[in-house]
């Protein structure tokens, strides 16, 4: 039996793994990114549910249009405007299960096999494992503490000349380093790359986790030329179950993600999308959401006092200002997928760097998440790990 | 900005404005092939919501593993078992968003540029879209009245030597043309195949949907070389708006499928799936179906009265016995497309069976929803349809 080639490009199954090692009993898990299951408003979502289904449950579980159920993204239009200055009409959003499937249907509709896309180094491996499935050549392009420097994209676009067709971001408390792009980078890197009619898929994953401040503005609001592909998604600002998030495009390229999502899966799932729309009619989601970085926030500074209480001074963090990672550094030449299966057999999962670097020889760093765990927990994790990793250091 | 060449393959956006038709009011639509909303027992699933979210909030909203949820995957292996005669280990089964996506995982896993995929023709549009999306090359296989032919099936293999990656077929009450594979031709295809190491692809959409009977056993309890591949979903049977369905396949290709998966949306909403599998605790699913049978083989009847009496004799039909699809032909050289427009002037909406004919020149066929109109609507949408076909044929 002979399978498609692109198959062979998705042999790591790091990903996978990661979300298995949350499941192992016992473990305690820095690995997988997830929310933290404690700030899900179950009874009201309960609410919603009875109530959506007792008043239109034949239109809730029945077929819903392709863009997906209009009232919601009525709902996110005036939302994307409110929240980010941001004018998207409902024709130009598209609901889709996990913001994960607006990154593969992203590399569904830009890339043929030996095709560029320029990405953060390192980047959110879900948005790897989906844009490699499409057997693209993937470059990492050089950042700094403001984001993707201007230098490296025009040096990428350079020496791939006309081979360049999708350009991936992560701008806010990115997955895996923590980082946010500052907002004159955000300015001056949509001014320089107007002057290219390449798309730009910016992955706002975590941009409404911002801890103590307003979230910035993506890179969708200096978009002059309609290139921005933006996507938001529920998971981390209400719960991740029902599979709902949102991808945001002007016409010309919704017109092609409308019939790539039609073959994908028809639509997203109607009943999440109306008890979405039905929870936000009723409830304050903005509250909701600082009811969760508040958590958040406090969890990071949990992680970082553990880390400096526990871990050789050899690791190098810096503490984020949102989202839900915190990346360490280790020495130079020292290998964190070593670290990593000692960890796992002391009861600690975390994901080795590596899987975060499409196309680098980097080994010696690690992603820690901290929405997920206690304080109790993430201080017994941390103390495992970092003795763990002081005996790995002086092996 | 430049798509993917995939892109313009996917051109053809029939099945998208099938859907939108469905929206337009007052329009009396044969189109889509969605159930009756009424069936959807809404109290029984309000109850199992309540119940899941109550006691298993945190769990059920939150990621679940790439497979699905393995409660679920212990109630369909069971039920595969018990139904159908086949076992498949909870690893061997993976719960995908609707049966569409199981199509397109399947392009995804075994189709590169130009590789052969062999059709019934015709067959159906949402798999024809799929595939057609990883650029395959689409080739029909004549039927007879029992099924795909052998004989058709050996010369293709043999014309397109070395070419062809994957076989797919709807054997039950096929969508579009309602027709069923016998028994012995199952038996007798699933024995010549097994010489070659092909998959096969068996859409089983309509598979529980046998009016009068029990369901006929599936290709995939023929298959000896574990080559089949058996989708099966929750949308004809219970209700479409949850996304739940589940694709079964043996180890060897199952490994692939899960890493399509988890690059293409990580995995499928879990709130659905705990809630489907607390209906299926909780209430016998046959029953169920035995009522939706029975309404859904009253309106066939209801159909086929209204067929022979408001259409001119010319109009063929055979009477299926099972799914929601009744196949018309109108006279040779008559094309169903003009009809089509004419009859949505009218305020009546069918699918032209073109659509449904990847690479063959076929226009005069049509195809005609029962499952989701009352009698009253169908009465009244047949009465229409047949007065404009006898004008178009007149004219």
């Amino acid at each position: 039996m002979e399978f498609a080639k692109r198959v062979s490009w998705l042999e790591d199954t790091s990903m996978v793994e990661a979300f298995d090692h949350q499941d192992a009993p016992g473990m305690i898990s820095f690995a997988a990114g997830i929310p933290s299951a404690e700030t899900y408003p179950l009874d009201r979502i309960r609410e919603s549910f009875d109530r959506v289904i007792s008043e239109h449950g034949k239109q809730a579980l029945s077929y819903c249009s392709t863009l997906g159920y209009l009232g919601l993204r009525e709902i996110m239009s005036e939302r994307m405007k409110n929240k980010f200055g941001i004018e998207y009409g409902t024709d130009e959003i598209i609901m889709t299960s996990g913001s994960q499937q607006g990154l593969d249907m992203s590399g569904m509709a830009f890339i043929d096999p030996g095709d560029v896309v320029l990405f953060e180094s390192p980047s959110y491996l879900g948005a790897v494992s989906a844009l490699h499935s499409y057997q693209a050549s993937l470059v990492g392009v050089p950042t700094d503490e403001e984001g993707l420097t201007i230098e490296g994209v025009r040096a990428a676009l350079e020496k791939y000349s006309g081979r360049v067709r999708l350009i991936y971001v992560n701008p806010d408390f990115q997955n895996p380093t923590g980082r946010s792009w500052s907002d004159n980078r955000r300015r001056e890197f949509m001014e320089f790359i107007s002057d290219y009619d390449i798309p730009v898929l910016e992955d706002a994953a975590y941009g409404e986790l911002a801890f103590n401040e307003v979230p910035q503005k993506p890179l969708a609001y200096y978009d002059k030329k309609g290139q921005v592909i933006y996507v938001g998604t529920f998971s981390k600002i209400f719960c991740p179950g029902m599979r709902v998030a949102w991808l945001c495009a002007r016409n010309r390229i919704m017109d092609k993600y409308l019939v790539i999502k039609s073959a994908a899966d028809l639509s997203s799932s109607t009943i999440s999308q109306w008890e979405i729309a039905d929870f936000l009619r009723h409830n304050d989601i903005e509250k909701h959401i600082e009811g969760i970085t508040s958590l958040y926030s406090h969890r990071c500074d949990v992680m970082a006092e553990g880390i400096k209480k526990y871990f050789p001074p050899e690791v190098t963090f810096r503490k984020p200002a949102g989202g839900i990672f915190i990346w360490l550094s280790l020495p130079a030449g020292k290998d964190a997928r070593v670290l990593y299966k000692k960890s796992c057999d002391a009861g600690v999962a975390f994901i080795p760097g590596t899987s975060f670097y499409p196309n680098a020889d980097v080994h010696n760093e690690l992603r820690l998440n901290f929405s997920n765990t206690t304080d109790e927990e993430s201080d017994r994790g941390l103390k495992i790990l970092g003795r763990v990793t002081e005996e790995f250091l002086s092996e």
